[in-house]
């Protein structure tokens, strides 16, 4: 039995601490755990497990589940980890190891995603995306359920407990976005499947004259399959992505940071010059990569660059375990999208239509968290979303990590996150 | 003034001897240098200099150099670098710092790439590729010519020397095959345009009925979007290469390097399932990588995979600064094509013929390096090619290289390789 | 404000939590704390504190403290640290730091030391021993008096409370014998003076025919030199302790070790050799390293060997900071003065008196713990004393620590010590 | 087989190169290298052989053996070692290993200790004091003859060759005074015995009425033995040295190297206060440490300090290994006894008179090099002693070594000293 969590690994051995999994040590065992998502409720939850008496070893909003454990008095031990889910509101796909138990929880609104697999061997197997499971030869069993507890020990085999479900569950559309592997099947649907089609609702209801369709590698690529298949034009390797960029990031000055995203993104002359070129992005956050992805076209002698972009405008912070900034921050939430259109320097701009987003996704739609879209919260947060150190993920080339990746990472936004080594190392969560 | 060397990076403190830049102190000052390719004479200049008195700290064949430039009598200082590569043969761009000098010499034939930039303050830069010179802002100036020494220091500014000049430069082909970066321009020629036209090529003479275009990533990608626009089908993204990869083979064992593998390439089965799949490769070494990438293709669902090659079969091993295994591993020296295409078990496959790529060069035909597919050697090999501890670099899934990237990789032969953190880092040499 | 902790350090990183000083944060700022001494109701007090929801994160007893002011429900925050200090029964000498106090406490008994100096500056210190004040040119002021508690901060300076006072100090006469440096005052004496009395005694009550004294170095040499004054025969230095021993015992293996024994000390063939010696220990535990150094010296020559301890025998266990193997282990408290000659294989044996002991201590002799001569314990030890993995610390020359330094540490028993690296590091705990 | 080497360790992974063992790979084998002692024409040797084409990794005088021995034409392999000695001028005794064979070297003048012995399987040791061969279970045989050469290999047994001899050796005088450890039996004589005998001298030399005798420990605390017998006045531990002190070093800032002085001699009041001290030390090379302790004494309540030194006034630098500073630094080249005295701020002073020093050595007395004491240089320097940043070690407190333990250390003038770990390390060389 083992558990382990991907995440941005902060810088220097003070902030060692924060990495989880996290395990604490009880007078009847030790119990580990790690966890997808955020909880709103933390601060409160902290607050009252002071007063009690808790020390707590870390900022992370993951360690009260820990002290949440501590204090209960259920019985037998799994169900203490029950009792202290309970307690817990907001986003929380969570797997604990226990002396001779696996559990694996998620919050009854299903924020994020969870898994369970099987190996050939029986052994079972729980991630946040079945692209994990394919790597271990592990064959995809099915979804745990919004609200559900699964308990696995070697004699009972797996149980189902459950927590209290909702009625409708509301599954984190960004994971279609911008979150999950292509290769990963996410809430039941390709993930590969929902860009290709984003790009082809793009080609179809923001058409124009064009001579290539290239991508923001990696995570605008299938859009932009999808876009050139629809308006039958050729895709080209336009912006070539290089491998040596996590570790630029390692640097902390700004002259070094402006150099790893040159590093990042390298324009391919041929393919560009010349050519009226359509660029397809995941999504837009801050804007400032965006309007350095035009120019960095611009200057290799594209003619016009028409921007698109594979999702709705953002215009609300997410506070269920997306990084976003605060909504002040956000481009979309202080602009049109003419004046984003000239803000970033491109001769046209077109977003997903947030209805068409809908209609693609038809029954299930109603089963999504379109926060980000809408402004409209499923779980209110009633903690004031405090801006640390840690904050700097954003679409900004001045942050660690820019959206050329999107600009979006996974995790807990309680982390002091200091730098990030790779942004693919936090694309499977747990 | 600064030189620096990119090359597989070797484990164990032990052989942190063999990583360049080497430096040498002399009575009158230490120089720094940096080489990228391979001496063919190294054994024979090493026993003289053993002979001679000198104490060699490496087993690089490098080292021959600062030893030469030791026992060398020229003056000035920088005639002895001069003096000191006359000696040497076969391949060999090198860039030399000394207190107040940059130097910069590629050997008669010019084997290995080598250009000269300049950054808006004046800066002379040398590099392998071209694509190094835009990530600093540099302007391409030319390149270095094969037989020329360039000489850069502060009160001269930039002195061209020759050394003993060759009448028919032999540039390696396999730096437009695989070595390069796409948007690199080398010998003069854009690598991405060569690569597509490979792709167009093959579309053209071995053409075959499909549903889907897909590409060993990243070094196959853009012959198959050639491939892809020339056969007027669309080109997925049906393997994904994992960000991963490189720390994997930092593991020594075998069975954590087929789990590597795994990592390396995820296959995505909405892309894949129930199609006529072409894949485009850039090269085929030993064959092992090959047949366990059709067996992955075929796993996700595959009816049909055609595999197409963007280069000649491989005959011969490379003595130039190529890392190829003995002539008897390659697979193409021991079986037919329709010999290769059962043992990788794939439904057609069809490799970019010679004749094709040699008229595409037109008259620049005669300037390359066909060794590796013709057998002919520019400057015969005197010394035995001895297949050594770090000799692993090949297609195969049991060496810590494997062909998924094409398997070949840049740098002195003689050097003990032990592992390589990333397939792209030994993309740009110097 | 600072405070810092001399103690055995222990190997590898999943045991450096048990580092002192250990820090805690609470709601209203962190707190930090080094502790010296051991406490007899630890185990009471964890069960207590885990039920209550506590989460414990190393298995040192100082730990408690942490969690005891965490549920205090008293104001101000220094009172915390008093009402949590009132639970606590055993031996302990500690100094808290907070974010704007420095807090001293001493255990009402006084086991171990804690006195309180003050640097020409006005700054206030506290230290075990005042041969640490000497170090930093603080003077020394006052002992910290058992059961009393000092508050220092800028507003108010000094402040002194009191916990639960005791009518009769037991202050651990073991700092005397061994753990102090020869140059502190101790409980208000001369560590100096008090061994060079006891070899006087010792010369007194226990004379023989010799021809030149020698001590086992570093803690029997005051002794010694006051044995040859009195004896008016000549001190040698016969026995050489080198500095390198303290790294021998990071080797694991017995033959390392044994190794390790013979580097710490050398005996002077030209001091021994025909010679009838007497050798000045300060103690005996286990009886396995006398035997040794008896040895040692018969095999350079000596005629006769007469071994004179600086101390009465051990037969009891220590309960209250000092690190002594259980009750059966002791050789004195499983054989008479002759049986233990005879095993270690000298001419003659001889004890310090304990009535002599205490016939020069006078008047303050009600004021010292004899528990490990008399077995007579001032605080019941409520707990079962566990033998550890850590508890190798004896005088046998099978573990990290031999007696040739008296085989006694201070120090909490509960910690797990898995090696040290130099038997002084332990001298001066605060 | 294999060798080592004590020495000043470096700070710095820089000058890790500098650290002996040696090792150089030739065409027909490696050989290491170790080395006690100092070539005088060191950069004679090390012009001549870059002229010839040789590439020096180090700034140790060591390194030109290796590249002797690489240019030498003598057959078989290690009459090429022969070679190589016959070309050193000044102080050499060092140990190779070859692939088959140990071979031990002494310069003709024999100016450093150099021994044989055997362990009872039948191994043969060399060493530079007998005190090595105690600690291995191995027999004293014999000194390495001045000038002779030993070669051991499985085959043949120990060979002995010759060099040149040389009629009168010389051997260094300080290995009695400071160097060697008290029980090693060097150049045939008892170590322990020469600095008590020294004691003796002065006590009959140089008395004064006084109260104690004391030590400078830990170099002086034999001749102090000496000393207070002859006197019939007690001696006393009146400094205690700290094992801490070592580390303390590893600072690089003034300030916390004053701390360290201070953590490494601590007073015992309770031993001066009101007192006549004598206090006897072996050797005063700048004064400033003697300063620094007759005020330590002074301030612990001593009434009179009356010093003693074991050794003549040093007025000469040396050039055979001893690390002296140039002679215009040595207080004694500068400045009369009485004027010393003053500056020391002492009430008596009194060094080992000469005469009385080659009168005690009796017949012997012509085999030892005086050259610090005397001016008169066996082998006279070619080259200029040039003072280098690493020559700090000296006996001023505000050098990383001082001579609180003499002041004098072992081992290659040229290297770059950067800090020491510990005085005892340079102690026992090869």
């Amino acid at each position: 039995m083992a558990i382990g969590h991907v995440r941005y690994s902060t810088a220097g051995s003070s902030m060692l601490k924060n990495v989880q999994p996290f395990v604490a040590g009880y007078r009847f065992g030790s119990v580990g755990v790690a966890h997808n998502g955020n909880l709103v409720n933390y601060r409160t939850l902290r607050a009252m497990l002071e007063d009690n008496g808790s020390i707590f070893n870390t900022s992370s909003d993951t360690e009260v589940v820990l002290h949440l454990i501590a204090i209960s008095k259920a019985r037998p031990f799994f169900l203490r980890i029950v009792d202290a889910c309970e307690k817990l509101e907001g986003a929380y796909s969570m797997v604990f190891v226990t002396e001779d138990k696996l559990v694996a929880v998620r919050d009854p609104y299903g924020f994020r995603p969870l898994v369970m697999g099987r190996r050939t061997n029986g052994a079972v197997v729980f991630a946040s995306e079945t692209c994990a499971l394919d790597l271990i030869e592990a064959t995809y069993e099915r979804e745990v359920n919004p609200g559900e507890v699964l308990v696995v020990d070697k004699k009972d085999g797996v149980q189902s407990l459950c927590l209290l479900p909702h009625p409708e569950p509301k599954q984190c559309i960004f994971e279609h976005i911008y979150f999950a592997l292509p290769n990963s099947v996410v809430f039941g649907r390709s993930v590969y499947e929902s860009r290709h089609v984003f790009g082809e609702i793009l080609a179809t209801e923001a058409p124009v004259d064009c001579d290539v369709v290239i991508a923001v590698p990696d995570s605008g690529v299938v859009a932009a399959l999808g876009y050139a298949a629809k308006a039958g034009v050729p895709f080209q390797q336009g912006l070539i992505r290089s491998h040596y960029v996590g570790r630029t990031f390692i640097e902390p000055s700004q002259k070094i940071r402006d150099f790893g995203v040159k590093l990042k993104l390298s324009p391919v002359r041929g393919v560009l010059d010349g050519k009226r070129v359509v660029v397809v992005d995941d999504s837009i956050v801050r804007g400032t990569t965006s309007s350095k992805i035009v120019r960095l076209i611009k200057e290799a002698g594209a003619k016009e660059v028409h921007m698109r972009i594979a999702s709705p405008p953002i215009i609300g912070s997410c506070y269920y375990g997306v990084d976003t900034p605060s909504a002040e921050e956000l481009i979309s939430n202080r602009m049109s999208v003419e004046e984003i259109r000239e803000f970033i320097g491109c001769d046209s701009l077109a977003f997903l239509p947030f209805d068409s987003l809908q209609k693609m996704l038809a029954s299930d739609s109603q089963k999504f968290c379109y926060a980000c879209f809408s402004g409209k919260y499923p779980v209110m947060p009633k903690e004031v979303k405090v801006k640390k150190v840690g904050d700097f993920l954003d679409d900004g080339l001045n942050g660690p990590m820019d959206s050329i990746d999107g600009g979006w990472v996974r995790g807990p936004k309680n982390i002091d996150v200091e730098k990030e080594i790779d942004p693919l190392y936090q694309q499977s969560k747990i």
